[in-house]
């Protein structure tokens, strides 16, 4: 039920392109669904992938377009005229257009604007250009239908149907007065089992209505709709106007955005890549947090030089500093994972900085407290020396407890200033638990020893 | 407009509840939408809660039961005796009475469903208790409607207005033959502007349509959702006949919970857990990974020992030893953080293992390549030893170039081999990585110096 995309069926494809056979192209190409082409022509090169495009039916081509990576996308586009593209803009949804003109550059932009034919339709996208891509204006389209309080059911009806034509998706209809301020939410359902003849005025819901507005940011509007399980949302401007409605499946791409992107941050990753971005964008995207972490390396090597003298006399301490240094980097991420999370659900709306971190350093204390039994013995099988058994377990010990209240507390902290919390998670808490996780070590071996 | 959860608030309500204030509670209460009631309840002591839980409307308390952080519910519910419990499964749509029931021990799931009310229902969600919660049969819900083919538009809505009683969204009709295959799917707009007299079978789509099976998994559900942006696919069972349907919302949480569960296993948590988790439930689910990450700092460990020949004369070389485990762990963990989304996201459809571990390799040696140019210079400055910055440039460079191959090889392969990869991120890949650099390290040294 799901199409599968073979090897063999691209190269029976390029057979078919190579040897003209449009007919049984078009066949087979459009029988399928717009995202299924879209995952036909990346695997093609771009002017094998053009030549089959022309042959899509207008509004499938258009779609399919949208449904590209976008770096392909960018790359492809590039083999269109701006009276092409222009043509595909006119056939998408308001938000679909406005997203593909936002990738283009300026003058490019300009250029297929003027050469749309429906004007009114590049009139709403100019407006949805206006807004920050990160908001909910950024995330709306301009297509959706409206009733008013005082139609009867009837005419309602009667204006879906000429509205309905652009509208994809009709999930509800949003009943609005004589200034277009969203009044109520209508579903089908009641419209279909309602009486011709009845108001609309009785019959939209009368209950808190779920609406967003222009400029709330994208990640609050995924909440709204995961929380209360809506398929789409209005969205009204500051004086409640009703200028857009936002669907589900954009927002689904929002939430999987969302926790990829703390993914990829938890993992030193600082820009948005793809298992097939070009090796330059990879390299880019890690070399940031590789270099913060080659910094806080060479801050380890002046620490461990600072007690060069401990290591000459102990130097047995050397062949342990892996092993505190990954247990403090791994305990911190552990923590910070937990914190960054907890923050993008909202888990914490009533709960103090003090009484998490105070949590979070009582299960670094129990962790800590297994480690440093294990290593108790193990240290002293190790080496019959019960100083570097001592040392071990108690390093290990405080360096959980700190590494555990570290983790917990920057994200927290970051999030209070208004920085991003996943910024501090991965590299960062790794990189500054193996600086204190070192200094915790030979301090206590000093301690110990001496 | 989104409902705000204050301290203020849940004081003002507890001291409502303790004089006794019931018509104001129920007043601000019932006028809550069940998400927000849970986010309330949640916020009080069970006891409590459970006393502004008995106020409310039975259907709106069944929604909110359900709406509730999952151990919160399995303690609330211990204050339930089985008749009450059963009267708010009678409630519950099948999708969500099944997950509740699951939550229970067997006996008391037995002693529940015998006190439901309504009979029907029970069998159903019984059916629906079969299924593997992990695939598409543990998540759809028999709450559905469908058309026969045969039927005309007039009759597809009285028939419709009968079903839809217990159908909470409907967003299309499943059109069926006598022995219940689903043949089509019909949307409800289009129901709408039909003529009355029109027959079902002229009317539904008669392109590809998108249904699952009982047994997909979860995760596959929502890729077919998310792909086609579906807002609710129709399941059927082996024989092709629709036992279920399963609504995007049910989906959203899929999606969500793939996600953090891979940020997770990435940070070394094995087992889901929440911010506001127990301090035992927190410890256990880190503590697999912090043991393996010490198994492999002792392991790293031996292997210094092996080269404290080289050490003792080379002293110089245990200052590094942080900066080189480090740096392997952190370039190990951001190619893994790559494949693995590129897993999730399917990215990989036609790519060949070799050609993925030779990409990320190259990205390795670009990375590698910057950070033993700046190795050596600091290396050169910080010790005048030429041999120790050409031991470093040289060890970083061919530490980077294995980190990111590996990084990249064991998550491919413990795919190829149906194993979870996200297992391999994290801890994991940081810690074979620093026995590996390690490892480098010494040789490179060894040979560079003698």
């Amino acid at each position: 039920m799901k199409f599968e995309l073979t090897k063999q069926y691209i190269e029976e494809l390029q057979e078919q392109i190579e040897t003209g056979q449009i007919d049984l192209i078009l066949e087979i190409i459009n029988a399928l669904h717009p995202a299924d082409i879209a995952d036909v022509l990346e695997n093609l090169d771009p002017s094998q992938a053009k030549s089959i495009y022309e042959l899509l039916d207008d509004e499938k081509a258009a779609e399919a377009l949208m449904e590209l990576d976008d770096d392909y996308r960018t790359d492809f586009l590039k083999l269109f005229s701006s009276l092409e593209i222009a043509e595909q803009v006119d056939q998408l949804n308001t938000d679909d257009a406005a997203d593909l003109l936002g990738e283009l550059e300026d003058s490019d932009q300009a250029e297929v604007i003027a050469q749309m034919e429906d004007q009114d339709h590049a009139s709403e996208i100019i407006d949805l250009l206006r807004y920050d891509e990160d908001s909910a204006g950024g995330l709306m389209q301009t297509e959706y239908i409206i009733a008013r309080e005082n139609w009867q059911v009837r005419r309602c009806v009667v204006e879906m149907r000429r509205q309905a034509e652009e509208v994809e998706k009709v999930y509800s209809i949003y009943v609005v007065d004589s200034d277009d301020r969203l009044l109520g939410i209508l579903s089908l359902r009641r419209l279909l089992f309602a009486e011709p003849t009845t108001l609309i005025r009785e019959m939209y819901k009368n209950e808190r209505i779920h609406y967003v507005k222009t400029n709330d940011s994208k990640a609050s509007v995924a909440e709204i709709m995961e929380k209360y399980d809506l398929v789409a949302v209005p969205v009204v401007d500051f004086q409640n106007k009703l200028v857009g409605r936002i669907t589900i499946d954009d927002v689904v791409d929002v939430i999987r955005e969302e926790a990829e992107r703390d993914f990829q941050m938890a993992s030193g990753i600082s820009e948005n890549v793809e298992s097939n971005s070009s090796i330059l964008k990879n390299t880019r995207s890690r070399l940031p947090w590789i270099l913060i972490g080659l910094a806080g390396g060479i801050l380890s090597s002046q620490i461990i030089k600072g007690y060069e003298g401990t290591l000459e006399i102990i130097p047995t301490l050397a062949f342990f500093i892996p092993l505190i240094a990954s247990t403090a980097g791994n305990i911190g991420v552990q923590s910070s994972a937990i914190v960054v999370q907890g923050l993008a659900s909202n888990d914490f709306q009533m709960k103090g900085i003090l009484r998490r971190v105070g949590k979070e350093a009582l299960v670094g204390m129990v962790v800590g407290l297994i480690c440093a039994v294990i290593i108790y013995i193990v240290g002293y099988f190790f080496s019959d020396d019960i100083h570097l058994a001592v040392t071990l377990a108690l390093s290990l010990f405080l360096v959980a407890l700190f590494a555990a209240a570290l983790g917990t507390f920057i994200p927290l902290a970051l999030d209070r200033i208004k920085i991003d919390p996943a910024l501090a998670t991965g590299p960062f808490i790794t990189t500054a638990n193996d600086i204190i996780g070192l200094s915790i070590y030979f301090i206590v071996a000093y301690i110990v020893y001496f």
